[in-house]
């Protein structure tokens, strides 16, 4: 009955270039940014309170705007839809806001248009999850097999997939599905950071977030590489002396290597025994990373944060070219693409263990962990969600990790939607480029590196050095 | 000496969907659009006029104002710039402007900032020819081996092009430049047409147009396929009876089918002897394209006009998937990456037949075909250039095709640049959404299929129905 009013697509930026959180080989400066999408109706929840749909994706700074104008667009064409008709069949609404021919052209299902798309249905998901009183995952676990794959986009799947396979993968489960919410209510989904790894931080520092993060109960640590050899071997030393051999070390070199660069690097590397090299080459390069794959291992290869649809992963898998899948949720495009990829997981027998780490993935990705878990694959074997400490405090319903004497692990969420409301206060003092942080940050801030600033408005545009 | 003043970034859009021109299986109703950039200078040309230089890249009407946005911000950097300094070292400037971790994280590589830093690098290469005064397939056949393999973007190619193969394949052309520059000049470089077999044509106006086809000298015709095959074979069997049995047939499906359906359809228009099946199913499918290709030879599989970067050619190219590569001037970025493309198809001996037909294609894509026989490849065999008789009254120097003798060919470009300079009167007229056409248009052009129409300002977006 509610129906969606009116729209709100905030351009939120954190500046946690200052500190080098982050920091990596690639991306050397990111300020971790969320196009934000709100999604108004004149309904309330359950809790009297109005009702509403919050969804973002995660980008690292500049170009924000761009996702922005873009989920605008899209978003705009859900004003005046029942939430009511639009839960009951979301892969209509996924569908309807693929449709534009036009906004496709820019993609197709990639880049700007598609990472604004997951935002938009990042927050329709959030609405039909709170409209049910619901955590997404268990929205999303209670649905008939036949459910959960008509909300899957199945398109350019079926060489790899049928809508078929998808069941018989769904049924398998189907019976079992409480017992492993029941455990997962015990233990938690397991974690493993990347906060003590980014490459930015010195030496003492590494060797105290090492420290820490064995302290708090990880298994897995993972670094930053690829920017200077030595470097590397000195910190992966380190790493391996604080968290000693039999925790898992993982290095995520963020596609600064060409295949042949990235075989000889990963080699030198080898001695300390990484259970992943993560995005060691191109993200578009399946036939590298299969090829690297081969040559390193037993070390596996690991890639998928900038994997951008589902035909890409489809073939990843066809290739045999990664051992663990790391969706990442602001860049696929929603609940209807990932379920498809967890599908696709499962039959390859591929372990999902998603990205995570920018602002609001976090929140995220524990819905996609346990929904994998406990409807698709039905294993945690070699399964561990990515999860950094920090920009949390944003969120009305952040994550809570904690030590659940197995190790880290996501505590179940159960707030309903998908723990992505960010609070308001946070939204009004880090919006770019007028929120107060921001309008008093100057330009010791923000500067882009290397040149003069850009401007992001204007037709003619004068040198503004 | 010249510096670059300002930039102007233009949203142009030409309402081609009233007419049904473009309108394909997968695109319906196309409004042809540029992301028009204009580099200014304190400078003048040979002429004694300002010197200044003008790219685009092509969409297909909403979102242009996100690839114009993105350009806005690329172009930026460039303000205060050297031209001459520029010109001596393209491959410096194409680096700067894509070295931006934070709009790299939008891609990498692919999507809005791909095609915007195509627009903007487009615009580059036009000054640097323009501040030569020749034609830019000119500026680049007249490099040295060494100087064009210093302007390919070679990253993540290593595995399967190294820069000496790049030097070796350049030299062995290097002798012979000047006879095929000569060849051309009688000749011109082979074209075919597309105008003929847009899907929203009826049958009396496609035997018309493939008459015409015929008369005007067209060796090939092609036909827009994929949305009724009752209707194809009806369609291919009209175009079959106007060319003959000794012209060419090319069938384009635009992404519609997943693999099997591909290779079904494909078979039911096999009795039609088409040359090649354009773009079967989706681009990024590499692996998909080499299954079509193997189960529908003799048939040719062509794609590329949605392959968005070096990285995806690289691997049609390593896994066998295409008979024709179509790489497209507006979404890969620029010269930078087209010559390593060239390169790549050289090396793995797949002819190259540019997509064109979408505003400003045609004026680029002449340069490249031209630049592939006289530095690169070398050779003719399989090679021929889309051409669509559209929208080219708005350049200033439009392409020029023509019958002669052996067919229609695209005549060598001898003006200055990238012929890609749009008529003042043109941008004025057509500019989105303030021009005096889509001032006057009212609701019933442009409007977004299907559902309300997308807002495009503002933070809070009320329906608009």
């Amino acid at each position: 009955m509610p129906q969606i009013t009116a729209v709100t697509v905030e351009d939120v930026r954190f500046p946690t270039s200052l500190t080098a959180d982050g920091s990596d080989a690639m991306n050397k400066d990111g300020d971790y940014s969320a196009a934000y999408v709100v999604l108004h109706t004149d309904g309330v929840d359950a809790a009297g309170a109005p009702l509403a749909g919050h969804g973002l994706t995660f980008t690292i700074g500049r170009g924000n705007d761009l996702v922005t104008a873009a989920a605008r667009q899209q978003a705009a064409r859900l004003v005046g839809r029942d939430v009511d008709e639009m839960a009951a069949d979301m892969g209509a609404v996924y569908r309807f806001l693929g449709s534009d021919s036009q906004l496709r052209w820019l993609g197709p299902e990639k880049g700007v248009v598609h990472l604004s798309l997951a935002a938009v249905m990042n927050a329709a998901w959030d609405l039909a999850a709170r409209a049910a009183d619901l955590p997404l995952w268990r929205l999303l676990a209670d649905m008939s097999p036949e459910q959960l794959v008509d909300v899957a986009d199945l398109r350019y799947l079926s060489d790899a997939l049928t809508r078929d396979e998808a069941l018989d993968i769904l049924r398998a489960k189907e019976g079992t599905k409480a017992d492993r919410v029941a455990e997962l209510t015990r233990t938690g989904y397991p974690a493993y950071t990347t906060s003590a790894g980014w490459l930015g931080y010195d030496d003492a520092k590494l060797r105290r977030l090492c420290q820490e993060a064995v302290d708090a109960g990880y298994g897995y640590v993972k670094l930053k590489v690829g920017a200077d050899l030595g470097d590397d071997i000195r910190r992966c030393a380190i790493a391996r002396e604080v968290i000693g051999r039999d925790r898992k070390l993982m290095i995520d070199a963020n596609q600064v290597w060409d295949v042949g660069q990235a075989i000889e690097w990963v080699g030198e590397l080898a001695r300390f025994e990484p259970l992943w090299i993560e995005e060691p080459t191109s993200p578009d390069d399946i036939l590298g990373h299969a090829e690297v794959r081969r040559a390193v291992a037993p070390i596996g290869v690991a890639t998928g944060e900038h994997c951008h649809n589902r035909v890409m992963f489809k073939q990843l898998f066809q290739a045999g070219a990664i051992d663990f899948c790391q969706l990442d949720t602001g860049r696929l495009a929603s609940v209807n693409e990932i379920v498809a990829v967890l599908l696709l997981a499962a039959k390859f027998g591929v372990p999902v263990c998603p990205h995570a780490g920018g602002v609001g993935l976090c929140e995220m990705v524990q819905h996609v962990s346990v929904l994998d878990y406990v409807a698709v694959s039905g294993d945690l074997t070699d399964r561990v969600t990515e999860y950094v400490d920090h920009l949390h405090e944003h969120f009305t319903d952040p994550c809570v990790v904690r030590d659940t004497g197995t190790g880290s692990a996501y505590a179940l969420p159960d707030s309903p939607g998908y723990s992505t409301r960010m609070r308001p206060e946070s939204v009004a003092r880090y919006r770019f480029p007028d929120g107060e942080f921001w309008a008093n940050a100057g330009d010791a801030a923000a500067v882009p590196p290397p040149g003069p600033r850009q401007a992001t408005g204007g037709s003619i545009v004068p040198a503004d050095r």
